[in-house]
């Protein structure tokens, strides 16, 4: 079996920080997963006992709070500044940029159109930023049968296909008379599709790495599945099933931006000893 | 022959408003054709003595000088400033607007696409209001290679597609991480092509009526020919030929936005007369 890993893959710059931020932190709590791999935040937990915070009742002055990599709502963070904890901010730094062109856009009367998922926590972060009228969408068709205003201002989950962002951009375009198209879609997003595009049109097999609740992975599989058949999504990798490499010959692996690298090193192994 | 003129053609708000102006100003100057259509270029010269200004040096203190509906050239409104000539603004108020965007734009540091005709005078009047880079383009095959800032305003000749726009938008989009796109296609423009288009596809000939040198009649004419093989551009009624209706039932009109309601009954009068 020829395994080959993407070119561009695993921990992001964001994640990156967050991580390191948090090792700096132990003992501490915090609001959500710190990032969307649920094996790095079992290591944090027994590594470092930094716990989930499950209540805010639970945080007593001074204690230590991390915020997430999805950034959180501005009223989580009024909260937490009433108790007097120390915040620890490991918003992504391109989360924190969409954030702020929220707040500007709506204050100098754009409409919002954050293309992403509501029930994302960056989108819900994000959307507690805006004071006024915003909408979210996946696609053009949530958009149709809205009365949008002239002046609207279009932004875009970190982790979303620029190519459908590219979409929801040509319909405001024509509806709109003055549309502002912010591309807040990261770089590392950005590149890792590209490499998962290219490396799946090379494999007969492909292997996505990422936590189930993560975005970016979940978009690297729909990439994947595209070009390769046979591609599967795996969180670990007892999760590989022998079955599924009869007959192949060239294997792809890609990992979400919030896959460690000693992750995606022993899914290869395993594939190796499997195989 | 059933002969069906299209919902919404002919004179638009802006050359109605122009030919307005001119009528009130007998003997004066125009600076280029006020509107694309030689008839009525003519007409305005023999009933209104209006002519087109051949030089600069024609131009007298207190001569009253007509900007014509596509606007002109920041310079050449300077020029007769300096002349103290006495300027009949006919300038299409959303030329103006699209010369105010391309001015305010630029001034914020923002490098201006312009979709539209660089040899338009249109285009050559608003690229003047720019302050700084700029880029023409009929097509995104137009902008490929050109290394964008990240800044970038969109706006787009009156008279053009907004199809075409829309394509600009989504490269544009992708490429940059801030556009400022500012549809500046005129409504008269685009309800004219929506009824060229719907009556085109109910006819088996179609006659397109408008000046040969404008913008948006061809465009008229490009959008009948896709849905009727038998679409003819005429600039007068004597351009008009018999075998063209031979064996043909229904007959669709329109004209573009230069076109006087009495040429386009002059040319459904004459197929009439002719079928």
């Amino acid at each position: 079996m020829n395994i080959k890993i993407a070119d561009n893959c695993g921990f992001c710059f964001g994640v990156e920080r967050a991580i390191g931020m948090a090792k700096k932190n132990d003992n501490s709590k915090m609001v959500g997963e710190l990032i969307h791999n649920k094996l790095v935040i079992d290591k944090l937990k027994k590594e470092n006992g930094i716990h989930i915070l499950s209540d805010f009742n639970e945080v007593n002055k001074n204690d230590t709070v991390i915020i997430r990599t999805h950034g959180a709502r501005k009223d989580t963070i009024s909260k937490l500044e009433k108790k007097d904890a120390n915040i620890v901010d490991a918003t992504c730094p391109f989360v924190l940029k969409l954030q702020n062109i929220c707040s500007k856009m709506s204050k100098e009367g754009y409409e919002i159109v954050i293309f992403g998922d509501k029930n994302h926590p960056e989108i819900d972060g994000v959307s507690s930023y805006i004071d006024g009228n915003y909408y979210t969408a996946l696609s053009v068709d949530d958009l149709r049968g809205i009365n949008l205003k002239n002046k609207v201002a279009l932004v875009a989950q970190t982790t979303k296909r620029p190519k459908d962002f590219e979409k929801i951009t040509s319909y405001l375009s024509s509806k709109c008379k003055e549309t502002r198209i912010f591309n807040t879609i990261c770089n590392a997003t950005f590149d890792n599709q590209d490499s998962a595009d290219k490396l799946s049109k090379e494999s007969d097999i492909m292997i996505v790495i990422g936590g189930k609740n993560s975005s970016n992975s979940k978009q690297l599989f729909n990439i994947a599945k595209l070009n390769c058949e046979n591609s599967y999504f795996i969180e670990k990798s007892n999760e590989l099933e022998k079955s599924w490499f009869y007959d192949k010959k060239n294997c792809g692996v890609t990992a979400g931006a919030s896959t460690p690298s000693w992750l995606i090193n022993k899914v290869v192994d395993d594939i190796k000893n499997m195989t």
